[in-house]
């Protein structure tokens, strides 16, 4: 490899003719990649310089240089389709703790990692290893997520990632480590930065994910499907520059914290910065570094900084400007990403600063243009208002399932575009990046302005991973196991099957725990009021109403843990989320507004009051005139919940056994009668081969 | 009621001819009852005697007045033959607490006992509720336990029992509070002790228990059967005399502790007694109280005694004599029952001073004799050197599932035959009443002379009551629950399935708890090892095969039990106990001398170890040449169990998802091959409605 062009590459396509045709192209990407990721590590003349850390967050680059080739085998290994290990001590080294898909922030072990020639051998075994894998795997037409080769792919772009990943540690590490390189060299071009101005973009709704059916690789996080309605709004036709930066660091903008954001504070704080991390100033003027050398600030050049200093560079500009100025989000981005046809696997020419097609650095902000917008993809990446999570319909890679899951926290903002450094799936229109607000990478932004202060940012659905609440999630929204049917809307097809005469006015769930009895009511009762003592469980319910997902981590084996995820649209509920109200309250200790119902449902709820008959004695306060008060519970008393004392039953009365449905009569029977009776049963997974399965008693009273 | 004689009664059969011949015998017998029990406390003269405590094990005897009444209602209640209460309170103060069946010592809690007056009002009050139930309950004929009839029959036998308690209790009262009663009127005879002398009685087998169909009302402990070869003994001729035991006392007896058993020991020590309760020394003389009134100790009369002096004298004289001297047994005891034919339903006259037939005190120990025998039954109960226990095919009353259960506790002996005041069932052949050691009765002994130092008395499957044991229990002898069969049963036909060329020679229950698979293995191999790492949880399996049947209680709902037992019988085991070997052990650090297996199975083990791979990496040392190890496990990863360092798997391994089976495989392989897997479901029930419900995976591993 002598020239980047050289080392330009597409990313093959799933589909295709002849399988033989496509298993050397798959060899071809192979080995093109793995060469070029040495390349990149050639640049560095002194082993010494691998085991630098020029960056904190970050293992030093002998970690990648091993990581990359490591990564392959693991993922054979999983996958069954590569037997035994290579080197057992490097492939646990070069794979364990830090990576930036998880995220961990770097901890102190202590690695004792192994000299630059025996990582480079051990390169040298997994490049045989895996070309002759593409010669003896399966292979047919299309490559689907099964197949080995899809494993390949990933291994490939898992490899492409940190080309451009290594690249910006590299750009960190002090130049005399490293030698500049014809094949890596920079632009040449630079001068004055152009004048920004904002261009009107007309809204309209798009469909945001990749679809199952494409013909590239993809991760997990870019299939899925969402429609999202945008606003006209106004976009900068380009990216903000060194130049128009410099004018918010002159202004004093990292001294001044009402252009921060909180996070963006104690970042500052923190570090003590005063200017984009590229940057520094000396005898008076502006340096930037770039992979392999220095330069006076390039001013037409796009600025590189992190989330949050260009958060902070819209808040001022917003001040400046008295408009609504601010980053994209990933939809107001896309619907700019849509008026270029061309994508990475079909373009002759990339149509921007990216692919490795025209650089190894970035480039003058007005050199690529398309209809009066310059840079849409290419240069630098583009932070985006964000947070990355999956869309409806998201699955994990079964042999990668924390590849996006651990960034589904709402602390990792999206960014867009690809920078000169981005090939492979990167390079292509639906890929999804995201990373911590405060990371650097080769990455600056381009501002919009909107005819809202509103930020149209929804909150991410997290992964529930508290095991508790998990468990109840998969409990009322999960698999059925045992062929027992879900609990909760068993419980409302009985109780309305045993209450024919019930008003379909209003009704009350309380205990409603995670919500799945509250959706099911609202298939029958105009109003439904969702109650539980617990704020870590209503919450999902109240995310199942108000964003019409949710989703959680269950335990398989150990800590090993399933994704789930469920909607509101899958479950059938689509369209009654407005029917009902979650809150958080005390059934003991209820406001005196919780009344006028003509149902209350109690699931599961009587053996986990501190003071049931309390609750017992003032229930008939809640229910219109023949309203129904209906309980089911496996009566499984517990002192954690209940002290002895206040049992309804399942104790010793004058010597004698008095049970639960004893103390039910004893304490209702005055007002109500009892009108139903009936044994429903329940299944409540702890692991993929442990559960709970349990016979409640479902008991019907009418107010008297 | 006028005389004894007047009040005698008959136990009323459970069979006849006439449905409302029978309803009137049952209505008489309990007016009889009911009276004959007031009568007894019309001997008080004074209200305030009812709330005295001449005894502190005991309550006061206004407890007992209102205690008999109460038992018919609450109990009727429980069975649903009567509906709502008559008097709350009284309802719980007499019937909470104490009460000599489930003997609690008395608590302190402060008693706010009613008036008398009170008390015999209500005891009227349900004289008139019970005698109309009389009326209109359904009754056929036989009366069966499930029957209304056995309720009130239940009611009256319990009252009669507590003719006699309480006639103790006021036999312990100061003489000022009661009036001498021609009704109650003591024997007028006494004389000289007559010499004392063994007859010689041959031995045999014979059956005890009371058969199911047998024609009187029964209590629980008194069904089932067991037969036992009792050897030829001598027995005296006469219960012990006031005169006979007195040598005792002149001896020393009460402070010669190598006559005392430990517990006798901590009794005398407690009590500092010097002679029979009953006894009393004042001016140089012997005296002796009665129900109502004293007398000169009368020496010819048996002598009153708990069953730790007993013993004590036993011991004493068999020193004296150099020959076995001892209590006789309770099968030694129905050896002599069964020479008298007559049984109380049927005699015209009792055959000893019994049923209140002849005093109302005891008598002369010469005065009932049969064949060279006296006292066979009445004058006083005779303590036997046998705890109480169930027969084989025990099973509780389920309205009174607590008059025996905890009297099978090993502490709680056996007495026999009845005395002057016992009426009803107890003064039939198959009744057997035990107390604790040291309690206080109309009891006396007879003392007999074995061949052999051994007293042939086998330990009480007392009811495992520590609820994880319990819970484990009925998983390996218990209930099938969702149809899921039973799982130690299940794992070895599946082994049995999947190792066919498996050598039946040793097999090694690793992690055995309490012992099922090591009684399923014991079908196909000669010889069993089942070793525990609990003592609580192997001492099942040793029970099992030492006596062939265990014990155990088991929660249903809140602090509420049902109880279970199993027997080897039952369980078609009979005739294997010899094959198998039950031992204390360690698997992580198992004793050399565990080798040499065919089969080593691990159910449920590998997940419970401290250390498991420590474990896999020994095993194949216990193993014979193409032994197999079998393991079957849920991969339940605990930390309270294993540390997490030391988890097979359900971790992360360099970064990936690896499961138990990977990690069985890796610690494995080298040594073994794995020939079969399967998974094989179990139920393990909590309560009556909560189970744990999971799924364990079977690995067959061979010894290369």
């Amino acid at each position: 490899m002598e020239t980047l062009t050289e080392v330009v590459s597409k990313t093959p396509l799933l589909t295709g003719g002849s399988a033989e045709q496509k298993r050397e192209e798959i060899r071809h990407y192979f080995h093109q990649t793995y060469t070029l990721y040495e390349s990149l590590f050639d640049c560095i003349n002194s082993d010494e310089a691998y085991y630098l850390r020029p960056e904190p967050l970050r293992h030093p680059l002998i970690f990648y240089f091993g990581h990359t080739a490591v990564f392959f085998i693991n993922k054979l290994l999983l996958g069954k389709f590569q037997d035994g290990r290579l080197n057992e001590r490097l492939e646990s080294m070069f794979a364990i703790g830090v990576d930036e898909m998880s995220w961990d922030d770097l901890n102190s072990a202590h690695y004792d990692w192994p000299t630059v020639a025996e990582t480079r051998a051990y390169r040298a075994r997994v490049r045989e290893v895996v070309d002759r894998l593409i010669s003896e795997m399966p292979l047919t037409l299309p490559i689907t997520q099964d197949s080995p080769a899809w494993i390949v792919l990933m291994g490939i772009e898992h490899e492409r990632i940190h080309l451009e990943t290594s690249s910006v540690i590299m750009r960190m590490l002090p130049l005399s480590y490293l030698n500049a390189q014809p094949l890596w060299a920079a632009c040449a071009e630079s001068g004055p930065a152009p004048q920004n101005s904002l261009l009107p973009v007309a809204g309209e709704t798009l469909t945001l994910g990749k679809p199952a059916a494409a013909a590239t690789y993809g991760w997990d996080n870019e299939y899925g499907q969402k429609a999202v309605a945008v606003p006209s709004f106004k976009v900068a036709k380009h990216l903000v520059s060194n130049g128009e930066f410099l004018a918010f660091v002159n202004a004093g903008g990292y001294g001044e914290p009402r252009f921060w954001t909180e996070e963006g504070r104690s970042w500052l704080s923190y570090t003590g910065a005063t200017m984009p991390r590229f940057w520094s100033h000396r005898n008076g003027e502006y340096v930037q570094r770039n992979l392999l050398q220095e330069m006076p600030l390039p001013l037409d050049w796009p600025v590189e900084v992190n989330y949050l200093e260009a958060k902070a560079f819209c808040n001022w500009k917003a001040e400046q400007s008295g408009s609504h100025i601010r980053l994209p989000t990933e939809a107001e981005w896309t619907l700019l990403r849509n008026r270029l046809e061309a994508d990475q696997p079909d373009w002759e020419t990339a149509p921007g600063n990216i692919n490795l097609e025209h650089f190894a650095s970035s480039c003058p902000v007005n050199r690529f243009e398309h209809e009066g917008l310059f840079d849409v993809v290419g240069n630098v990446w583009q932070w985006t208002e964000t947070p990355i999570d999956g869309f409806p319909g998201f699955d994990v890679h079964p042999l990668y399932d924390d590849f996006s899951t651990p960034t589904f926290d709402g602390r990792h903002n999206l960014f867009k575009g690809g920078s000169w450094i981005s090939t492979g799936n990167e390079a292509t229109r639906y890929s999804r990046y995201a990373f911590r607000r405060h990371f650097f990478q080769h990455a600056g932004f381009r501002y919009i302005e909107s005819d809202s202060a509103e930020v149209p940012v929804e909150p991410v659905n997290t992964y529930e991973t508290d095991a508790l609440v998990a468990q109840y999630l998969e409990f009322h929204y999960g698999d059925h196991y045992f062929n027992v049917p879900n609990y909760p809307v068993a419980c409302v097809q009985a109780l309305m099957a045993l209450a024919p005469s019930l008003n379909r006015g209003r009704a009350l769930d309380l205990g409603c725990s995670v919500g799945r009895a509250s959706f099911e009511l609202a298939r029958h009762f105009a109003q439904v009021d969702g109650i539980d003592f617990s704020a870590r469980f209503i919450q999902h319910g109240f995310q199942l109403k108000e964003s019409g997902q949710t989703r959680f981590a269950i335990p398989t084996e150990g800590e090993l843990v399933e994704f789930k995820e469920t909607s509101l649209e899958e479950l059938g509920y689509a369209g009654l989320a407005d029917r009902i109200d979650f809150v958080q309250g005390d059934a003991c200790n209820l406001k005196p507004r919780f009344t006028g119902y003509d149902l209350v449902f109690c699931g599961n709820l009587i053996d986990r009051l501190y003071d049931p008959a309390l609750f017992l004695s003032q229930v008939h306060e809640r229910l219109n005139a023949g309203g129904y008060l209906v309980l089911t519970s496996p009566y499984t008393w517990l002192e954690d919940y209940t002290p002895k004392a206040k049992w309804l039953g399942g104790i010793k009365v004058n010597g004698e056994n008095f049970t639960t449905l004893d103390g039910l009569k004893a304490a209702l029977m005055e007002r109500f009668e009892l009108v139903g009776q009936q044994d429903i049963p329940f299944v409540i997974r702890e692991t993929r081969r442990k559960f709970q399965h349990t016979l409640a008693e479902m008991t019907v009273w009418q107010l008297k």
